[in-house]
């Protein structure tokens, strides 16, 4: 087993002015290649503490890499302490120098003295290109373990990651690719679940993970055997016939739109609480625009009324948010982007605008298929967002089930 | 100083499966009572290991902050191994029982024994009340430092934080609070801003952080005295007065959406490659009805020609993603949904589509402006997500400039 630590490095990481998802992006991907990622920790940009860190990790693990602290700023520390922990100096890279010259010569840069220090690496570092902004990768060797240090913005990372870091990587260690197949459940709580992952027994060597985030259930299933990898995922998904979703990472927008591709169905939309979500989480699979042809945001009631055609007497006396209006927003969208099929959204997201009839989290949500309405109403906890993203998932896995025998 | 280490504990984590957002939310809410976030790791589930990580991190904290791994699947193991590493068993906790099942009942769901072993908990444990699931969390005392444990589920742990966890903290320990500024700074390099930082001769007990996120640089000035901490933040955005956003958490859509709503102007989207991002980030800020009417997804062409009137012959000439079709969309926005102002974006979000005249990350964005209608073309680096994002914000951004001093 090849051990891995990843360090992300930069004190707004543990202070929580930004998110870290550099860790999880490369967790994924070094755990696919097969390598053991057992530790992920966020280091502050303090000199002695990143040292101490590294000194005692390099004795653990035989890969680390660092993200980030390799910028031109006075708290880009990563490569001297880099250096230090393994016991060398760092030096001026020419290559790793005239690199950043180029680079930003080309964008009319003024280089400064700051600029210079990007390209003060450890001695006898190997290098990694970075072909897209202007600070190189560098690799070192300490006792048994080479640490390995990337930029911090997460599209140079992944860009070098991919390029130049993980071939090394498998060149190096001689490993045995994982397999993995994700099955997605949708609509029930992670203990019926679990129940049914005990009974599967599953076998030594094969492993099973669950997640749940706001709705949805994924369940992991990894081993070296990819036979038994198949059976067991297979096995699970064939439990819950009704709330199977699909297999793999693909989104509930991505099942949706290959299931409407498959039956030469369209669909358009028409948000008014989700505001675009729906939108946008449908455009961010990509070639989309064969299925999805547009939609109509109604954040205004005056937008409901003029555009979707929402007859202005069902506002009044049902209210906006209403499985009344709901319906007239998905007939009115289908009709006006022309498509055969609509989802419409309405609902009281919050924190503002609950009443005690109409409570924050009330949602009225209408499908169009073929000229055919169904709504249901929901009553969703959690804050604002939550509220949106239950509602935008719950509406895709409904209009699923919905498409699904047609 | 009060030491502060946050372990996110869950396999997904280390495989990326799920990004830890919950270090970072805790990281920020500790930090400004005055905390110091020391340490923030992902941990397995893996009894062992977690065992061992926590008796080596209790000598060196005052407080550990566990989240996750306290649900009823067989993976979860906090609870036992929490006690392990203070030395303590495992006990039936009734007060923790009884609040499980009055919850699973009200909810009709048939209690199971793998419920049952959430309310295992350490011997003589304080207990966090959950309001929003069915496990409690829970402190526990060991040598000088207490382990508080609290669930995976972000809104569960939000809840229970804010609510619970952190006024015993407060009384427990006496901080100072910690006062900060944040100065929101766009469309200049990293390094550009970095010289004008070291210009500043920040006083000692100042802590000054930049980070840098697509397309816009946020600098946090940070410290015990506010008068301070308050000069250098508008020192700081004086030094850019064509490139200061604003202060404070305040994104780019709650400054346009404050500048409108002061101008007494309206808003409508456009919306082609980002597919509902604009729509989206603009109703994420609660209250943005007054201003955001509603918008146009135009994914397809014939949308755009039909809804927002934008003329086929533009679209023949110079294409969907040109100028001409941006400009006749924010009109088309404008006019159909009837406000003051407009925004739209056309574009090649990736990764097909792109051509040798108009590669990939190619954005034409329009901006109306009572009738008047200035266009910009931009091409950003970057995957879809990263061209889609840029595009949003720079529309946000230069619709901002262009509306200041209207």
């Amino acid at each position: 087993m090849v051990k891995v630590a990843i360090f992300a490095i930069g004190s707004e990481l543990l202070e929580g002015s930004i998110v870290d998802t550099n860790s999880s992006w490369l967790g994924a991907r070094l755990t696919k290649a097969g390598f053991n990622v057992d530790d992920v920790r966020l280091i502050p940009d303090n000199k002695e503490r990143i040292v101490n860190i590294l000194k005692k990790s390099l004795k653990e693990y035989d890969v680390i890499l660092t993200t980030g602290g390799i910028g031109p700023t006075f708290d880009d520390l990563t490569a001297e302490t880099v250096a230090e922990a393994a016991g060398k100096v760092t030096v001026m890279n020419p290559e790793a120098r005239d690199h950043m010259i180029k680079w930003l010569n080309k964008r009319g840069v003024t280089i400064k003295e700051s600029h210079e220090r990007q390209a003060l690496l450890p001695a006898d570092c190997i290098l990694f290109k970075n072909g897209s902004g202007t600070a190189f990768g560098f690799g070192v060797e300490a006792e048994n373990c080479i640490i390995i240090s990337m930029p911090g913005v997460p599209y140079e990372m992944h860009k070098m990651f991919d390029g130049y870091v993980k071939p090394y990587l498998l060149e190096r260690f001689e490993l045995t690719e994982r397999f993995s197949k994700d099955v997605r459940i949708a609509g029930l709580p992670e203990s019926d679940i679990d129940d049914v992952v005990r009974e599967l027994n599953i076998p030594n060597g094969l492993e099973c993970i669950i997640n749940v985030s706001k709705g949805e259930c994924l369940v992991k299933f990894r081993g070296f055997i990819q036979s038994i990898v198949e059976e067991y995922a297979d096995k699970l998904a064939k439990s819950f016939p009704d709330n199977f979703v699909g297999f793999g990472n693909d989104g509930l927008a991505y099942v949706l739109l290959r299931l409407l591709r498959e039956k030469k169905m369209t669909l358009a939309v028409a948000e008014s609480c989700t505001g675009g979500m729906l939108g946008k989480e449908l455009t961010e699979v990509s070639g989309s625009s064969d299925v999805f042809m547009g939609g109509i945001i109604s954040y205004s009631n005056d937008v409901k009324e003029r555009l979707l055609r929402v007859p202005k007497n069902i506002m009044v006396k049902h209210g906006a948010v209403s499985e009344e209006t709901a319906k007239a927003m998905a007939i009115g969208a289908a009709n006006q982007i022309r498509t055969s099929c609509a989802i419409s959204i309405t609902g009281v997201a919050g924190p503002d605008g609950g009443t005690e009839e109409k409570p924050v989290g009330t949602v009225c949500i209408g499908y169009c298929v073929n000229g055919e309405v169904t709504t249901k109403s929901f009553q969703f906890p959690g804050y604002r967002d939550a509220v949106r993203t239950r509602a935008l998932k719950t509406a895709l896995r409904e209009m699923i089930e919905l498409i699904k025998n047609k």
